[in-house]
């Protein structure tokens, strides 16, 4: 299984054509993916091996994308560790948000084998069903991003209450992050022992600071999940590749190296090729069309796909959109993409 | 009024200290300004000039920045351009949101001395009221921005009836920027010959494309409005420095000073003095304090002043806030940050 396409971009090594998967591929666009929605909420999809399993697969067998992931959502350790959080429609809302430092003294790592064992069975089934066709990402959400959910209680347009938590008392943002990227590490640790090739860090909201912060939030706790993972005993068996993901990470190309991880995720807000001008070699890195971009015509999303691969070589790029699939998307428009891609991206 | 500080600053000539003025600096985080509130809507506010003309001066009068700023809203020319708009406490929303070329072609290019009166009014009393204190900042939403509300019909968080309208239907996409330019361009215009000093174009949604669609969409009708402007009649005897702000302008920094605007605003995201070196010398830059950074305490926000002055340097640079201040700013903390830039920044 090493030496599959998708884990050989991941390690920058030789590949016969460019990679593809694409984040949120398992979701609301997918016609088979919304039959299954139909009889279960979110959260039962989420805690139900059998159906996290099932929508994991529709899309490689729809699309043959190069890696599955796990069905699942980043808020799902956040009950584990003490808080309340529901999944409506509208996006997630967390009962209580944690606006004091008792509330922050509260909240508790989770050990994943007792408090998310229905999320390490899925991988387990996942893996069965996939029977080494592609490998399966895990994942999880990064520890400043974690903190905006905890802290806003679901999404937010300004992000007051995070940023009264880190520029107004430091301290308990301090804490409070180490215990979510404490809770990140062993949640993915667990994952990889359950079988995952892969994990990918989201860190959606690490867009939303200053350069300086960057340093001191973001991505100084996403280093740190990542060198506990490193110095983790799974570790010495299954060193799987590590993907960290800033959704909006150009204010931040100087640092964003430095993360530790073997693939940077790239938005598609900035160009994939200034981005490895200003990162170096030593990474791969994986993205970056823009979601939206598949509203347009076939055509086009082949000449935006060209231009993706050019600007980005084959050398450790895996393509993927910018950001997660719009649940609006034309499943046709997704076909489209992934043929070009392969087509595209063959070095005969 | 020409060689007043802030105006000097936008053309970079010298001056004896950084100017500073703040996106929404008459807003909610001010008592005086809430204390209006209670007896008037937004609309009310808007719409009447004694109202816009109290609440532009009360931040004057309470921090004594170098910079009014009209008050109005970015929003208030859709409904002369036929659209139904409202202003809950939740965010604006559009009645019937454009989703059709026939929507599209029955839109209006608005004659705004006959169609936002009362605007003009504003800017002829706020001017009366300031007395030639400080210099007034009139200001119009940028066509893309402006786009991405009519079509959305209120905020958003992916945009996906923007882009569904950009890469799906273009040739639709550019007759409405089109409009919104011709309509932006008339309305600054008119802001110019009832005495603003200044103006600023808000391309608050302008970063949440590609580079190459920033290219095709927003900066090419910003463009095109600052061409409009340079080209009329009033610019002859009124030739006003022109502020050009993308929210979210670091991936899209070598093309950004091509807008042809005098000044280009910057958000906090990313070092001003990398915007500086990416963009040269030709242009003035304004910003760039996270609004969120006046949660920290006065001594903090000392520090962080410091440091964007000494990166901005003292020619070519306004300084503000990256985005529009919070409502949830204590006003105590913006007086430390005006405090800190008059000091900090004066050369002796």
């Amino acid at each position: 299984m090493s030496e599959h396409l998708f884990l050989r971009a991941c390690r920058r090594q030789p590949v016969e054509r460019t990679p593809i998967w694409m984040m949120r591929q398992a979701g609301r666009y997918l016609p088979a993916y919304r039959a299954v929605r139909a009889r279960a909420s979110f959260l039962d999809l989420c805690r139900t091996p059998e159906l996290a399993c099932e929508v994991t697969l529709q899309p490689i067998d729809e699309f043959g994308f190069d890696a599955a992931i796990l069905f699942s959502d980043i808020l799902i350790t956040l009950p584990a560790m003490g808080l309340d959080v529901a999944f409506p429609e509208a996006g997630p809302k967390i009962g209580t948000p944690i606006r004091t430092a008792a509330a922050i003294d509260a909240l508790r790592v989770p050990d994943p084998d007792l408090e998310l064992p229905s999320t390490l069975e899925a991988i387990r089934q996942i893996k069965r069903g996939l029977a080494g066709r592609v490998p399966l990402i895990g994942f999880a959400g990064a520890p400043l991003t974690m903190l905006t959910y905890a802290v806003e209680g679901g999404g937010s347009k300004d992000y007051p209450n995070t940023k009264k938590l880190l520029y107004g008392s430091p301290d308990q943002a301090h804490t409070l992050l180490d215990k979510l990227a404490r809770t990140c590490a062993v949640f993915l640790e667990a994952q990889v022992r359950a079988g995952v090739e892969c994990v990918q860090i989201f860190d959606s909201w690490g867009g939303i600071v200053s350069p300086g912060d960057f340093r001191e939030y973001p991505l100084r706790y996403a280093k740190r999940v990542i060198e506990m993972l490193r110095e983790s005993p799974t570790w010495q068996t299954s060193p799987v590749p590590i993907i960290y993901f800033v959704n909006g990470c150009a204010p931040y190309l100087d640092d964003y190296a430095s993360s530790g991880a073997d693939v940077l995720g790239v938005d598609w807000r900035v160009g994939i090729d200034h981005v490895r001008r200003r990162v170096g070699d030593g990474v791969a890195l994986q993205g970056n069309l823009d979601p939206g971009a598949l509203f347009a015509s076939p055509a086009e999303i082949r000449t935006r796909v060209a231009d993706i691969l050019e600007r980005a070589g084959q050398i450790g790029h895996i393509f993927n959109l910018g950001h997660g699939v719009l649940p609006e998307t034309d499943p046709e428009h997704v076909r489209a993409m992934v043929t070009a891609v392969r087509e595209l991206s063959a070095r005969t």
